[in-house]
């Protein structure tokens, strides 16, 4: 018995991309590093931003979009910390949008901000075609999920900068291939960075931390 | 300062239904248990129904729809347990429609299945827009994507008949409260079941395939 395969075309829409292109100009102006950050639901997002925040603060001026189908619990969790946020709910849309963002830009103090720093919806698929006028884009996939999410959704593997392979503290507790993952994501995306790290423990921190630090330095030069 | 919100609204497409109707005769005509599976990336939708055959197949005609973005790999798996698989790939698409599980249903023994299981495409949002013809759905949220899911992706969670609980094995190592989740699922979703089960360890699992089988059983009476 051979297993069938039946393939479904997809269109997508593609009108976001002249308001990308706007919002990265308004951002450009200001000299901010942009990132759009995307993963699965619960994979990491808030718990990085929160802790990068925590550690560069002091270096960095951060501003947080919060993007979610509903509530604004990431966002108050932010705005507790003292840095500028806007929570956009999506009401059912599965990702963020350029024109979403927009409106998002008109609530930040653009003229006092570094690094901006986007969390997109948790969702695997739907937030890769959409350009939101970011720099850099930063994934986030975690042990729990397995090792073989680049072979399921590699689109968005195909597309990133940087891979930050979160919650390695559970590595004990999971049959997680390591090797298998990161072999998996150089074969869609040579050019990838990926930073093992434990947002919860800290371990591996370290090194996307001067991965963003340097980034933004890069951006102030242009 | 407070908390910026922006809510932005969507219309969700609905030709779908139609065609889902459709699909829900044909498989009522078979007196066919079809069971749609909803979760997050990775949260254990294949291993849940890798474990339910191996426990159920004496007992039960099973046959299994495998819903993925890319790749073969999950079909693969249940093909190699001799079960009557087909695998849809979605081509970009980030959820299942009627028209693919209609057409998958042409390459699948419809006349000697008692239960059907279609794994959805990993997603918290979109698949729960599409019905595909279903009697029951089934979701699954594991422990390492948190204990807040219900509150940002609530739709989901209001329209499932059950909720598997999964992945307890690794309760010692996270800061998760089941009271606080399942407080929050049975606010959007009073009738609502939810199991507490490890795919991994077994764990749970008894109530999981009790409930199944029952539903199965009344699904012949009608």
């Amino acid at each position: 018995m051979s297993v069938k395969v039946i393939t479904v075309g997809e269109k997508i829409l593609g009108a976001n991309e002249e308001k990308a292109r706007d919002n990265k100009s308004r951002l450009d102006e200001h000299g901010i590093l942009t990132i759009n950050i995307m993963s699965s639901p619960g994979a990491g997002k808030t718990t990085l931003i929160l802790s990068t925040i925590k550690n560069l603060r002091k270096k960095l001026r951060i501003a947080v979009i919060e993007g979610d189908v509903a509530s604004s619990v990431d966002a108050e969790k932010v705005n507790e910390l003292g840095i500028p946020v806007v929570q956009i709910n999506t009401g059912g849309a599965c990702h963020l949008d350029a024109f979403m963002v927009a409106k998002a830009l008109d609530d930040l103090p653009l003229k006092e901000v570094d690094t901006l720093l986007i969390e997109n919806v948790g969702n695997l698929i739907c937030p890769n075609a959409f350009v939101l006028g970011e720099d850099k884009r930063v994934m986030i996939s975690s042990l729990p999920e397995g090792d073989d999410k680049p072979l399921k959704y590699p689109a968005m593997f195909a597309d990133t900068d940087t891979v930050l392979l979160n919650k390695t503290d559970l590595q004990p507790y999971l049959d997680y291939n390591t090797d298998a993952f990161e072999k998996a994501v150089t074969g869609l995306n040579p050019d990838v960075v990926i930073f093992p790290v434990s947002c919860k423990t800290g371990e591996g921190m370290s090194a996307w931390l001067a991965w963003l630090e340097s980034a933004v330095k890069d951006k102030k030069k242009k």
